[in-house]
């Protein structure tokens, strides 16, 4: 039952019981802001009053505002106490895209917009300011050029074939995926691959998908939208132990680069969840979102390279290019393309082509390549910079993950994970704790640790980022 | 329940009662292609043998043959009978994309390619060739140059703000739409805004969604995929009677240029749409496709100019430029904002970022307008040649819905639409009947007619498609 109050003059909906509370705190508060029921300068009770009001922690309280300082929903000022941003959206769809304007690269000191962390750490996003815009633009203009006039159509569902052609290429080149074009399907990143897939095996009557313990709370929500309830796998000492529950046929794993915890899925797990799928005719998802990022070893091969017909492997360029193409694929096992197909055919799928027809280009032009080559450099860099800080500044801190990928996990000292993550926001540093990456279900101890995201900030921004992250560390 | 037969060599699925006798068949064929079960060059049996095997009239699966001819799965010649085409795709993902390959405009002939028709009347699509590829990539030149950073991040659910400020002011100034930037979301084309809207209002509760008695198929599936059934309105002389049955809350609407039919909803039933939406909390979801392409007099306005708060306004480019582009955009009522950001937040719905720019400063710089209006004038000299040919060759036959968009209606004398389909089909022409646009539930006298669309022939071979078209008439 939802618990509605009216602190501050305004009514929110939580849900008082389960694992669930400073989500719902913090889903309500964001909510009340973005639609303008809580307005930019509101200043916020305290997180001891309010915690008093609602008579949930006061941690769960602060944890909350952490979060949304950290997103820019809020401020939080010694002095000042927590307020809403100025900058907060109004409404449902705000302005906050034309907050930070400007070309990069151009200043030493970050612009700070109202509203805004003056360093984002949070993981995910690659930097944007290395995004090979001459390169790409070089790339559309021959594609373009090049493109027959039926390329611009409704076209196929499955994507262009220019497209999946190269694709099949670079990811058996590249990550050892046994690809074919006929068997990839373009889709608008992971989240709708995973949408997509997430309707066609609820259809065949799937009803829940085993997922790793730490992972992503957005891939919960897609696939709990498409009718399935996610199970959390076992998580030890070595990673993910692919134990899958009797009765769900169908996981998601990251075999590549656990995300958050950044470790690889070890060769026997390997093996045995493949193992699995065969006996029992089920499906693993492989989410590779990031497997050319690999530092001090070659990459690890594609999980579906062990058997095509039971992985399907989905790749993007979010983190080796950008998010905001959307351009992800899916290698279907050829017992799922018809119902795949099929979805897509059906209609509201497709994504745009002139952006397929350029990465077809960029592909087999080589710049890819290159592009990838130049970005693992320098986030290699960047992760040593963050390892040799560490081991300056704060050298109790344990760091892990560091292999691979654009982000690594620092593990703090027991109980101080939610106090550090408040003290970085009230720095004007955006950082995530490991706690909102771990499923609410998980069986796993709970271990108090920050998630880094390396790629964000701009080279320019990078020293002072790592200077204000060793700042707030214990 | 599904009837199987084994009909040459492959098992196909039929549900042999109601209405969907023809189309259960030409998916079973299409699929049997698809999957490569019926392999190129495979001969069908005569028409007249498969219905007698399956016990359904001759004409439907002669029809049926027609509908892949012009699709390209099927080829039919003279003396060799109807035949898989050769360059029909092996598997689901196919390299049709690849057929048509080369730039526009060079050869006074169309390439024919083998399984491909030789003239292109189907309609719903614009014409390709006329794409402004050079004043596309100026646009995406200077869109790129000024965009920040972090305009190519996950970004905002609704879209990039830079183009839903420029959509802003092009529906209020070109459509008469109440717009504004915040009540904006991009979508993936107008399929896409319908998927969306299906579920959202899915999940309010709807079941069921009236639409007009002629309409595209893919919007029926559409709803249904979402949860939604659909009730066909009545159809009179005067085009759509928005009588919308009781316990039916929400209805989708052609009201400026009904598809396929052309006619304009008249004033009068304007109002009484939007009388019924207010009186009832209902919503009139406004699908307006081609609104800019009207010809003899002044562009009909928006519907939702009479009440924003209960029409869906629901644009495209797909017309105007290019459907490959995948861009559309919804204007919706502050009711229904935050449930539509919700679901978009939650995942697997955003488009890429880099034409949403683009299409931004393609409008900003008064390109599209002036695209507009050269797509106009060349769309409606086509017009008139058609009607001019048609008087002089065709006297007999009474076109209509020629005032606006791309396409007209052909009537037929009763009884003729199939064999002119065919005819065409055989003669290379890929042309619609008026009946497959037709709700299977509609309640109106089924009328004898041909689609003609004129938007997708480039210019070289317009005269020539016309001339085929001429052949083919009774």
């Amino acid at each position: 039952m939802a618990r509605t109050w009216a602190t501050f003059g305004v009514d929110l909906h939580l849900e008082p019981t389960g694992p669930g509370v400073r989500r719902g705190l913090t889903d309500a508060l964001r909510e009340a802001v973005r639609t303008g029921r809580l307005t930019p300068g509101t200043r916020l009770p305290s997180s001891r009053s309010l915690a008093a009001d609602l008579g949930i922690a006061r941690n769960t309280v602060a944890d909350a505002y952490a979060d949304l300082v950290a997103e820019g929903w809020l401020t939080a000022r010694q002095g000042s106490g927590t307020r809403v941003a100025p900058g907060a959206p109004p409404t449902p769809c705000g302005r906050r895209g034309r907050a930070v304007p400007g070309a990069p690269g151009r200043s030493a000191q970050p612009r700070r917009e109202p509203g805004r962390p003056a360093y984002d750490l949070t993981p995910g996003t690659p930097d944007l300011a290395s995004f090979p815009r001459t390169e790409w633009l070089r790339a559309a203009r021959r594609a373009l050029a090049s493109a027959p006039n039926e390329a611009l159509g409704y076209g196929d569902p499955c994507g262009r074939v220019e497209l999946r052609t190269a694709l099949a290429g670079y990811v058996s080149r590249a990550r050892g995926v046994r690809a074919d074009a006929d068997r990839i399907v373009v889709c608008s990143g992971f989240a709708q691959g995973l949408k997509l897939l997430g309707e066609v095996l609820a259809r065949r009557g799937l009803d829940s998908l085993a997922v790793e313990a730490y992972g992503l709370d957005v891939h919960r929500t897609i696939a709990e939208q498409a009718g399935l309830g996610t199970v959390p796998l076992p998580f030890d000492d070595f990673g993910t132990r692919p134990d899958v529950p009797a009765g769900v046929s169908a996981v998601l794993l990251n075999p590549a680069h656990q995300f958050p915890m950044g470790g690889v899925l070890r060769p026997r797990r390997r093996a045995a969840v493949v193992e699995w799928a065969r006996r029992t005719g089920g499906l693993v998802l492989e989410d590779d979102y990031d497997g050319e990022f690999r530092y001090d070893r070659q990459p690890v091969g594609a999980l579906q390279d062990l058997d095509p017909e039971h992985v399907i492997h989905l790749g993007t360029v979010s983190k080796s290019l950008a998010p905001g193409l959307r351009l992800g694929w899916m290698v279907l096992p050829g017992s799922l393309l018809p119902d795949v197909v099929a979805a897509r055919r059906a209609g509201g799928w497709s994504g745009g082509v002139l952006d397929q027809l350029t990465l077809a280009e960029f592909i087999t032009s080589g710049a890819y390549d290159r592009h990838i080559r130049a970005a693992r450099l320098r986030y290699r860099r960047r992760r040593d910079a963050l390892v040799r800080a560490l081991a300056e500044r704060a050298p109790r801190i344990r760091v892990t993950g560091i292999a691979a990928g654009l982000h690594a996990v620092l593990e703090l000292p027991p109980g101080t994970e939610s106090s550090v993550v408040r003290a970085a926001a009230w720095q004007g540093l955006a950082v995530h704790g490991l706690s909102r990456f771990r499923h609410p279900r998980a069986t796993t101890e709970p271990l108090d640790a920050l998630v880094v995201g390396y790629g964000t900030p701009p080279d320019h921004a990078w020293a002072g980022a790592l200077d204000a992250l060793c700042r707030v560390l214990p």
